[in-house]
């Protein structure tokens, strides 16, 4: 079917090769010029500006928005509202917080526009292995769009089917894609995933942490060991219950530099792993491994913080305590 | 090769089974005669106490013993050194702290015999899968027991090698062993692999702990969804960044019971989670993580804690609230 | 001078008779006519509604209100807002979130209305201890209304003075009131006096808890003591680095109940603590331990969480253990 | 009455001359020459070997060791051990492992010898404060040494009085020491203390750390505040839940030195934060926020951790993220 792109970034570029690879046509638009020209080559419909990019379509429309969240999502549905019909739909595969997908979709739903938020997760490799999408929505579009979030989903591939699941438990989701619910849901659930990941990566950078501080020479040479954490990542990787695809990146960075010398350790997070606290404060939910695994990337990002030099004063004040420099 | 196994529950009995499915001979022994006698049904030499065990084995004689970690481990490792003779070798397999490793092997030494310490993973899917294995030890004992580590080992299977790793790289990390280092390294790595387990599966529970409350009615109406938490964990195994086996599990539990009614929430833990928190305390390392996710399993054993009441009093004292009972 | 007091409950109550006691008048309005008619017989003129009260009022008319936090606080305001006039000032010393302070007050300045917010600790004791107030608001009407805030604190009282307090520094704060900045400052720090406070209460918990725990007949003798609790706080309190006022509370509630039997266990928050985390979190400032505070609270409410359920759940997928009940 | 005492530094020097000043007496001794001449200049009887201050004490003898936990301490008392005769005691002031107590106490208990752990908070502030101090010991023992207990302790001093304590409580505790139990149990009691301490410090320091940034130029400046932390820590002295000694210490510390540029940032931790979570641990207590507090001070110690860098590196596998670098 046809797909209107707005956001030809790393994401919003390979969605719309994706769906070609899979004889879908798409509409593409783009503030960068280059890049409208790069996918127009590879055979999809380049336009200049939002107006172009509606006349396009044939009805009803659908737009798929692939922008930042916040503001640039905001005022290109907002103007992409003025200019699509009833009956159309904007599509927000973005990192949205959802709690703007339910103001958006009950705005757009007065003008007869539907709205469908896409929580999608596979990075720069869904071109490739399939984007795994948790979409909200009315359960009519999403069923209109299925041969877009279809061709879009990872598939079956080689994974091997839950063996419990029942027969009459929705196919999508084996497919990897689900409907999660009315609009929000989709980037809600998303949301939820990107906290786990900063749990299972905090997880795994203390215990590597820890295996490599085995080998330092800080401890007393009885109690130190040699470990090879690369070969560690990997023997993991068969068998173990810790496998995982992260481990299978852990594996791939540390097989070239096991020091990690290469990594400044100042580490950013995204909007989703905040709002994944404010869900579970809303909610009245314990999350201490989710909440600590954030506060661990604030802390990256800082030489020393106000509050440890609030701990030395008091301990000076105390006991006379002098604290030495940073190692 | 030959291999003497002392303990045949289900991680020994499966050992033994895997090893002749390999073609090795076992001489085994556990206190329970029925074991025995089913495994001798199945191939093995089956022995009714430790120095009949002994005399059956070749020189050098190896023994396995895959026993609950502590005084029944360290019992029988005493009473085999007595029957053991120089050149031969103990395989420890239980989770043993690896500091008793490091003593016992020093021990042993003295008496001119070899210890080598096997952390597996794996668990009851070891026999059809194979076991991850991480051997500490003399690199001339684990060179020699190559064949048996080999045979236990899950080997490449169908995981995609990792794209980076050298040639010159030991060969066996992809086989699903690893030769980690001396006496205790083994089981080290394999306790700061269950630290990270528990992180990563408390980060799991508490991320579907949100998705499931915002299905709940103790929220206002306008602000649930009615999510599919199974569905959840079945399109997240397709793609996503959180793809790993302990998502698998939970696909499965989830596919048969959504509610999790079939569980209690009461949640032990084992040895290692501590220990890996002892050795961060010895190393220094910051692992609020992992250390949450241990003290999560402590919390969920008990109703209410003396701390929680004692929250309760001061703020009766400073506030006069009292408290109503738990929902 | 005169003041209107909306509110009567334990806190609007008190601060109308502290006001009274150093010579103040008061105007008085609760819905609950008992209230009324208990502080008229004390010597506050009481009325029965709104308009009453701003008709019994001199200009510049000052009314604070001390009503529960959300709807019957804004309401109330709303209201007020509508018969004020232009110089009076509105003082909202509940607890309300600084962002909603932030709103308001910009909303009323453009009717001519002053807005005060004020973060009051001293709970249930201010009547006879006196009040710490922290105020936020424009320093003109703060400044006008300094004899009330004056009154209300507990002021040096017999508290040792800060020995290198600069002379030229704000008087004010040793009396026990600050002018922390423009509106909504005095409910930020007053909000994070909370955060603080939770956290200090879950350090006390926690440390009592081991304490407790290290006389359990779970513990095999030789490693149990017979620790007295009840003597351990009071101790405490005199000489060690960690007195404090929640220490003098928890020594009191130790004395008659050393069990804390008297205590379900299950322990609310308040809208602050979780504001708290807000903050941090806008601000990207790591706060493990103020956030695990929290959590630990909703924790408390519950028997098991799902979560826990999910621990079980994997951990019978991938060990087949089964969990036993909760002790 | 007499007392012996090894270890003349800050906290050996303060108790000899605490003691001295109620009329007791005492025999002193350092490696150091010049602490032990000090000392006598000051009334002290100065020995230069451990033979001369066994040699100078009248039986039953009494020495009380306060020397840094560990090799030092132990080996002092062991030499003491061969000097002194039935009946006499060895006090351990320091900060000794509980279960170094225990050990020591069964093997001196062989020998006719008493000891007894005493341990003191109130550092640099004791001499003229009082220690406050928690002993643990045999009965019969530490109320022979009441005297020296009695004139080290705070005692009353202008500390309200707990209101509902019992008469029939041990009046002890009132005066700043109580017999905890058995050998051991005094530093247990200590250690859990400074559990405590390192919670509600960093309970402060994350606070404050929230008030400061709120003024930072990174925050767009409609959301900032100008907040004075000084003056905050002032006012929260006085009638606040928070109100403690280390609010006082903070509140000294900010008068002179608000932004806390005097120190690093770089946080020791002494032996009973990590003891405290291992007594936790074998107790299966649930303490995050004690271990999130002694976590924070080892990462306080470190410009980047490894583990920080692999979550980089993970960042970078599955989304092609760089990191930039620290601010």
């Amino acid at each position: 079917m046809q797909l209107g792109i707005i956001g030809l970034g790393r994401m919003g570029g390979n969605i719309a090769r994706r769906l070609m690879l899979n004889g879908h046509t798409t509409v593409v638009y783009d503030r960068n010029e280059a890049f409208v020209k790069g996918l127009s080559e590879e055979g999809a419909t380049g336009v200049s500006d939002l107006q172009a990019l509606v006349a396009g379509l044939q009805k009803p429309r659908t737009v798929w928005v692939m922008l930042p969240a916040g503001a640039p999502t905001e005022d290109t549905i907002n103007e992409l509202s003025t200019l699509l019909e009833d009956g159309d739909a904007i599509i927000d595969g973005g990192n949205t917080n959802y709690k703007d997908d339910v103001r958006r979709a009950k705005a757009l739903a007065e003008k007869g526009l539907h709205y469908v938020d896409v929580g999608t997760s596979g990075g720069v490799w869904g071109l490739e292995r399939g984007y795994c999408m948790m979409i909200g929505g009315d359960a009519e579009t999403v069923q209109r769009l299925d041969p877009i979030f279809k061709s879009l989903a990872p598939g079956l591939s080689n994974i091997p089917r839950t063996k419990d699941r029942s027969a009459s438990a929705d196919p999508r989701a084996e497919q990897g894609y689900i409907h999660a619910g009315p609009a929000g849901s989709g980037h809600f659930v998303k949301m939820i995933h990107n906290g786990i990941e900063y749990g299972m990566m905090q997880a795994f950078a203390e215990g590597f942490d820890i295996l490599k501080t085995k080998n330092s020479e800080n401890l007393p040479e009885d109690q130190r060991f040699d470990l090879n954490v690369a070969d560690i990542a990997e023997v993991w990787r068969r068998g173990s219950v810790v496998s995982s695809w992260l481990l299978d990146l852990t594996a791939d960075a540390l097989a070239t530099d096991p020091k990690l010398d290469g990594y400044s350790g100042s580490v950013a997070d995204s909007g989703e792993g905040r709002w994944t606290i404010e869900a579970a404060m809303e909610q009245a939910v314990p999350v201490p491994v989710l909440s600590t695994s954030l506060f661990a990337r604030f802390r990256s990002r800082q030489q020393s913080t106000y509050g440890d030099k609030m701990l030395s004063a008091m301990r000076f004040g105390f006991g006379g305590h002098v604290e030495t420099s940073k190692k």
